[in-house]
C-alpha cells in the first residue's frame, strides 16, 4: 500500500476495496472446495514459514500500544508470541479440515406439476468484519469467510495494523497459491475511523457486516449500519437453580458458568435462585462463589444466606460485568426466573438447574435466548464447543444466524428448480 | 376504534400496538398448534358467516375508490364478491391444516463433552405487513403470521380500510373463539401515513418487516425502514434459450412464462437466445408471442429474425414491464446470458431452456438468483406452487428468508443444550 494512504479519499479506497471484494466473490463462488480449502492450507504454512515476520510487526505495534499507556488486558490481547502464532496456523488448517457448506442440498423435494426443486446452500457474498486489537481475528475471520466461499473485508483495530497486515500477507499468500484472487480477503490498509462509516454503508458492496469487540464498538455498528449486522451486543447469561435442581450438579455448572473464564461473552452475570433451593442449598453456593473470588450482589434474600453479598444497585441486574462480579437474586419458581431473564437479559445464554423435566420445558419454550442450557455451563456457548470448528461470533438477532456463527451460518441458500418443458396452468 | 383517530398523536398509538403486539407474541411462542389452527378454522368460518358485512363494506371503499377516479385496474385489485370471499375462508382453511413449522427440530446432534443440542423453529416475534390496495391480504398475511406463531401488524391501503376491517373483525372472533389474545393480529386503524414511518423505525417491537405491492411502496420501505425487510424490489426474470434447448418446450416455456399473467413478479420480462438456437427457432418463437399479443423490443439480431420486433431502447433491458411488452436479445453462448442477467437481472427468477447438463450446471452455479429454473416456467415463481401452501410474498434479500416466503420462512430458531451437570474444561 502507499505510504501517504491517510490522504487518499476513504470513501473512494473503500468502494475500489468494495468493488473488488464484489468480483472476487463472484469467482468464489464457483470455485471448488477443495480450492479453497488448499488456499487455507498454504495460508497456514506461510503463517508458520513467516511466524518470525509475524512476530517483528507484532513487537511493532506492542512498543506503539505501551507508548500510548493501553491497558495490561488490552496489551494481552494485541500481543503474540510463538505459541499463538502456531495456534494461528492450526486453526486456519481446522477449518480447511471441515465439512464444506457451499453446495449442499438443504432439502429437495418434487411437485405434483413434475418439478424438482432443491434448495441449495450458496455463499452470502462479501462478509465486512469490523475488530478490535486481536490480530487473530485476521485469520480467523478470513478463514471462515474463505471456508463458505465469501469474500471478506477485515478491518482491524488501528493498534493491531502491523500485525494484521503480516497475517493478512500470508493469507494472500495461500490464496495464490492455489490461484484464487488476492481480493478474497482484504485488509483495509488505513487506520482512519471513516472507513468504519463507509463499511457500514456500502449496502451494494457488503451483504453483512460482523462487529468483534466491546460494546462500544458494537453498539455503534447495530446504530449505524444500514448493512445487515451478525452481533451480539451483551451477554448477559443467567443461571437459574430451580427447586428441583440436583445440588452437586448445580454447584459445579454455577462456579464454572461463573468463574472458569469470566471475561468471555457466554459467563455468566446474575444467579437466581429459587426459594426451596435458597433455604436448602443457597448458603453452600454462595460460600462457594465468594471463596472463588466472586464478590456478590444480592437482594434481601440473598444476603439474609450470607452477609458477605452486598446489597445489589438495581442496574446490577441486566448488567454485563465481564468480571469476578455476580448478581444474585432470590426468586419464586421458574416463572419469576423467566420473567426476570425476560426483562433483564440480552438473548445470549441463559441456563436452568433443575431435575424437573416441566420446569425445563417451561423454561425453554418462554424464553426466546438464541441459547438456552439445562444442566450445562453458560460457557459452552462457543461455536468450537457446538462443534462448528471455528465461529466469527455470536449473533442474538433473530434472523438468519443466532447463536454461533460459523461457516455455514455464513450462507445463505438459493432454489435450483428442474422441469421438463413445464409450464404453469 | 375511536372516529377521531386521525387526532390521535400517531406515534404513540403506534407504540401502544407494538407493545400489544409484543406480549401477545409472548403468549403465541408458547400456544400449540391445534390451538392456532382453531383460530384460523373459526376465523375462516367468521368471514363465510359475516359475508354480507364484508362485501357491503367493500361496497363503500368501491364507491370512494370510483369517487376518487381509481383505475380499473386499482378498482379490480380492491373489489371482492362472493367468490373472492369464499377463496379467502378456503386459504385461511388450507394454512390451519399445514404442517405446523413451530417446535420442529431442525437439526440434534450430541457433543463429546456430553451436551445434547438440538436446533428447534421458533417464531419471529411480531410482523409488520404493509401493502396496498388487495383487501385479501389482511386474511392471507394474518394467517400466515398466526401459522407460524407470530403476532402481525397489518396495515393495509387507505383505500381499502372498510374493507380490511371488517375481515380483520373476523380474523378476531376467530382468535377469541380459540382463547388466544386479540392482539395477535391487529389492524393499523389509522388512514395517516405516519403511521408506515413509524412501523419501519419501532425496531423494539418490530421484527420483520413485508412489504406487499408496488416498486414505490417497498422501495420507500427498503429505503426507510431499520426494521429488517423481507422483500423483491421487482421480478426481471429472464429465459435463456441455450443452443441446446429442445425446441418445443423452449417454445411452450417461453409463452407461458411472458403470457400467463403478464402482471405478476414471476412474469418474464426478458429473452435471451442463444446464436444458433436464434438461427435455428428464433423466428418461430418470436412470431408465436407476437401473435400471443406480445410487443417485442429487441437488439439488431432479433430484429434481423422478425421485422416486428421494434428497436429496444438502452433501458429495455433490466426494465420490470408487467405488462405484455417483452426485451429480446441474441447472445453468444451462456457466459454471455449470464452475465446479461447478472447486470439487469434483480435476483428474483431466472431460467434456462437446455438439454445440456454442463450449461445447466453453469447457470445454476454462475448466478445467485433466489430462484433458478431450467425448462420450466418462471411463472412458478410463487409459494404454492413450490409446496408452502401459502406464501406472503418473495423475497430476493440475501439473508434469512429468499424466495417465496411461507409459513417456515416466517420463523427463526434458538439451540436447547441438555447437559447433566456439564462444565467447561
Amino acid at each position: 500500500m502507499p505510504e501517504d494512504h491517510d490522504r487518499i479519499d476513504v470513501a473512494a479506497q473503500m468502494r475500489a476495496i468494495g468493488a473488488a471484494a464484489r468480483e472476487a466473490a463472484g469467482a468464489l463462488s464457483s470455485a471448488p472446495a477443495a480450492q479453497r480449502a488448499a488456499a487455507l492450507n498454504a495460508g497456514a504454512d506461510a503463517i508458520e514459514a513467516r511466524a518470525a515476520d509475524i512476530l517483528a510487526a507484532n513487537a511493532r505495534d506492542m512498543e506503539a500500544a505501551r507508548a500510548k499507556g493501553l491497558s495490561s488486558a488490552m496489551l494481552d490481547r494485541l500481543m503474540l508470541d510463538e505459541g499463538r502464532v502456531r495456534a494461528m496456523a492450526q486453526g486456519l488448517r481446522a477449518v480447511a479440515a471441515q465439512d464444506d457448506p457451499v453446495g449442499a442440498v438443504m432439502a429437495e423435494w418434487t411437485r405434483p406439476s413434475g418439478l424438482r426443486i432443491r434448495r441449495v446452500r450458496t455463499p452470502i457474498g462479501v462478509v465486512g468484519v469490523i475488530y478490535e486489537s486481536r490480530p487473530n481475528v485476521t485469520a480467523d475471520a478470513g478463514a471462515l469467510c474463505l471456508k463458505s466461499g465469501n469474500a471478506a473485508i477485515l478491518r482491524g483495530g488501528s493498534e493491531s495494523l502491523h500485525s494484521s497486515r503480516a497475517i493478512h500477507a500470508c493469507l494472500q499468500q495461500g490464496l495464490r497459491a492455489a490461484d484464487l484472487p488476492e481480493a478474497a480477503i482484504q485488509l483495509v490498509p488505513t487506520a482512519d475511523r471513516a472507513a468504519v462509516g463507509e463499511m457500514l454503508r456500502m449496502t451494494e458492496f457488503i451483504d453483512v457486516i460482523v462487529p468483534r469487540g466491546g460494546k462500544g464498538l458494537v453498539g455503534r455498528v447495530q446504530q449505524e449500519a444500514r448493512v445487515p449486522v451478525f452481533a451480539h451486543l451483551e451477554g448477559i447469561c443467567h443461571v437459574y437453580a430451580d427447586r428441583a435442581a440436583d445440588p452437586e450438579k448445580a454447584l459445579a455448572v454455577i462456579l464454572n458458568a461463573k468463574t472458569r473464564r469470566p471475561g468471555i461473552c457466554g459467563a455468566a452475570e446474575c444467579l437466581l435462585l429459587d426459594r426451596p433451593f435458597a433455604q436448602a442449598h443457597g448458603a453452600r453456593v454462595l460460600d462457594a462463589l465468594i471463596r472463588a473470588g466472586v464478590e456478590l450482589r444480592g437482594d434481601e434474600a440473598s444476603r439474609a444466606l450470607d452477609a458477605r453479598v452486598r446489597p445489589a444497585a438495581p442496574d446490577d441486574y441486566g448488567r454485563e460485568f465481564l468480571d469476578m462480579i455476580m448478581a444474585v437474586r432470590v426468586v419464586e419458581g421458574v416463572d419469576e426466573a423467566i420473567a426476570h431473564i425476560a426483562r433483564y437479559g440480552s438473548q445470549h445464554t441463559d441456563c436452568i438447574l433443575t431435575e424437573d423435566d416441566e420446569a425445563a420445558a417451561r423454561f425453554f419454550s418462554r424464553l426466546d435466548s438464541a441459547i438456552l442450557m439445562r444442566n450445562a455451563s453458560t460457557q459452552f456457548a462457543d461455536g468450537g464447543e457446538f462443534g462448528m470448528g471455528a465461529e466469527i461470533g455470536i449473533a442474538t438477532g433473530k434472523l438468519h444466524a443466532r447463536g454461533p456463527v460459523g461457516a455455514e451460518q455464513l450462507t445463505t441458500f438459493k432454489y435450483l428448480v428442474e422441469g421438463d418443458g413445464t409450464v404453469r396452468p
